[in-house]
């Protein structure tokens, strides 16, 4: 049998990956899962979605330009400009998810061996397209007992190395649910333009804000036109994860000529998936409005109820629909196995991500786990009940 | 500005892409362009795939499994097995369009500076697939004059270094048409046995085979199970290129684990394309004859118009939808861009691609030219007469 590649090997399986066999396990036992682990929200998809695919009567289903179509392209530059981001169409590419976005920047500005910084805990999914790339991703902690806030400017400007090409934020941040404030977008800005580095902006969280707290895109930085690469998606902004329709957008005309040669390659994004999200983008505020509230009564639900719980600590995220939860447990990824396959509260239970696999640095986030508020308030409830209950009797409860 | 990557400078800008801006200036001095560059078909899409479309209603629009919904899996895993191929639908996974199978392929089977052999002229997306993972294509002459067949296995063996990992095809052939043989097959087959490597056969074509001829999956080869590995797709089959559906389908247990790894990162392919891809498995052998029999009378018309033309010579292909032409020419390069940019016949004028870009081996192509039979014959019958009159007065003229 012919070997398999190195990048193959080294491609990270992540722990909630390790957990799949005892969920399946779990379910094939007729229990009842409350699945906190995932990012699939059952909010329902914006309906302008499947209304303009409906009215859509191609002839040929055809290949888009790569970039995308040029009138998707154009009424989302407009609409990054209601916040005088000052985006043309030829800044945008629309691309198979923001996971498509990310692998064409990290292809693009990147060589093998040289060095992205991003601030841990963060998307497990980056370790995956660094490896894809051979990029290495240098870690900088955050911290739950600082609000996991970026890390100062010095601890991030100790990681810098020769081989440093970029910094990788995602904001509002999965797994944290922390949202960046003015001040360290400024301090970020500050770090790459000294070190003429790549600012790269995971912003596929900002419909999510809470409590008033402003959201400040990399788009906004002043003076840093070249270095600033913003990876968005129509994923949970319309809660459309399946459509496959991100961008990269930059301003830097040799990063987005670079990605067009891999976006040409592999010929052009979904067709069905363009017709639908060009449609979402005039989406009415009602829209927004009633899931940001849906996601705001979750979040203070569930925040507040885990912090009854006693021995659990929780941060009151300002983001996203993610939080990470401090438990009094000896390892998160033996006790959210345990979870699956041990344990159950009048036939049910609850799925959770082990933190350990957003930190890349060893031994870190082993009391953590991430919970993702994607569910009804009635399933938060039952899935806050597994927990406590849970907790009560974890063989290596602390 | 930071700099841009060493695989972005090398990822090749095809001689197709090159004519763009010609294509683009001709166009907007009003010229009508026959586009026998491209292999985007006017052929409607098989009708069930929009049926199906439309008559689905998620309320929300959900990340499929990452190696594509189990009940398409199922249903193409029986598709291939009308041929016996002896497919499970753990065998597959679907991807977004077999380009992305094919990336797929190479980072979970190649490592950086490894090789892959492929007959030339081969499809010019292979070299950026290949860039991007960091994989040497080695290629071996395929010529014109011995109809584009598979070289001799003496001269395949001859490129096989400690660094070869595998042969990649394409049957039928994009952009020669040839249709590879039982023989062929069987030699490819003794080769990858005798020096354990992978053959990756790219099989997108699979439904245009002509004159009777059999067609011979990659799937039929007895003994080598673990070296095989199919690129399948729905956008040819069913003229479906914007659902960016396709497949890698592999009995190689540890190659789909590997590249599951990958398929997790990028979490789904397109949703509404698998509602489409899956409800077209049942389009009827209506649907296929009629197509068939089009492109049939567009080959018969094409290759003969083209071999009337003095001092052309074109094959007469086997499979696919293109055909290589040999023209009376200097250079490829130059003629097709002349045609964009000097010429015009009653106001029209063709757009070719320019062999070189199929060939790895510089100098090779250059007096020859691929022409996608992909529009309708009135369309064809005035492309050629444009080629016709434009040899007549091309400077470069041999």
């Amino acid at each position: 049998m012919p070997p398999i590649s190195e990048k193959g090997k080294q491609m990270p399986s992540s722990p909630i990956r390790k957990l799949v066999p005892f969920a399946e396990e779990a379910r094939r036992k007729g229990r009842i899962i409350y699945h906190l682990n995932i990012g699939q929200p059952d909010i329902h998809t914006a309906p302008l979605a499947m209304k303009a695919v409906h009215a859509s009567h191609p002839k040929v289903i055809e290949y888009s330009h790569s970039a995308g179509n040029e009138s998707y392209r154009k009424k989302l530059a407009a609409w990054y400009n209601r916040w005088n981001y000052n985006i043309t169409p030829e800044n945008i590419m629309i691309t198979t998810g923001g996971s498509e976005a990310l692998t064409f920047t990290l292809m693009s500005c990147f060589n093998p061996g040289e060095e992205i910084i991003i601030p841990e805990p963060f998307y497990a999914n980056y370790n995956s397209f660094a490896v894809a790339a051979g990029v290495k991703v240098v870690p900088v902690t955050s911290s739950f007992e600082n609000n996991f806030a970026l890390p100062a400017p010095s601890d991030i400007e100790k990681k810098i190395s020769p081989k440093t090409r970029g910094i990788l934020i995602s904001n509002p941040n999965n797994p944290t649910g922390y949202l960046y404030s003015f001040e360290e977008m400024q301090q970020l800005k500050a770090i790459v333009k000294k070190y003429d580095l790549y600012l790269i902006s995971d912003e596929v969280y900002r419909e999510f804000c809470y409590d008033a707290v402003p959201f400040h895109s990399v788009m906004e930085l002043k003076g840093v036109d070249e270095n600033v690469i913003l990876i968005d998606s129509v994923s949970k902004r319309y809660s459309a994860c399946g459509l496959r329709i991100g961008a990269l957008v930059t301003r830097n005309r040799m990063v987005i000529e670079t990605a067009m040669k891999f976006a040409m390659a592999r010929l052009s994004p979904p067709s069905l998936g363009q017709i639908a999200a060009e449609a979402m983008i005039d989406t009415p505020e009602s829209y927004f409005k009633e899931v940001y509230h849906e996601y705001l009564e979750r979040r203070n639900y569930i925040v507040n109820a885990l912090n009854e719980i006693p021995g659990v600590k929780c941060l009151m995220p300002k983001g996203a629909f993610y939080t990470i939860a401090r438990l009094p447990i000896d390892d998160c990824d033996a006790f959210c196995q345990w979870l699956l396959s041990d344990f159950e509260y009048h036939n049910q239970t609850v799925m959770l991500a082990p933190a350990t696999g957003f930190y890349a640095t060893p031994g870190l986030g082993k009391e953590e786990v991430r919970v993702a508020y994607v569910l009804k308030k009635e399933d938060l409830k039952k899935a806050v009940e597994c927990l406590r209950e849970a907790l009560k009797i974890y063989p290596g409860r602390k």
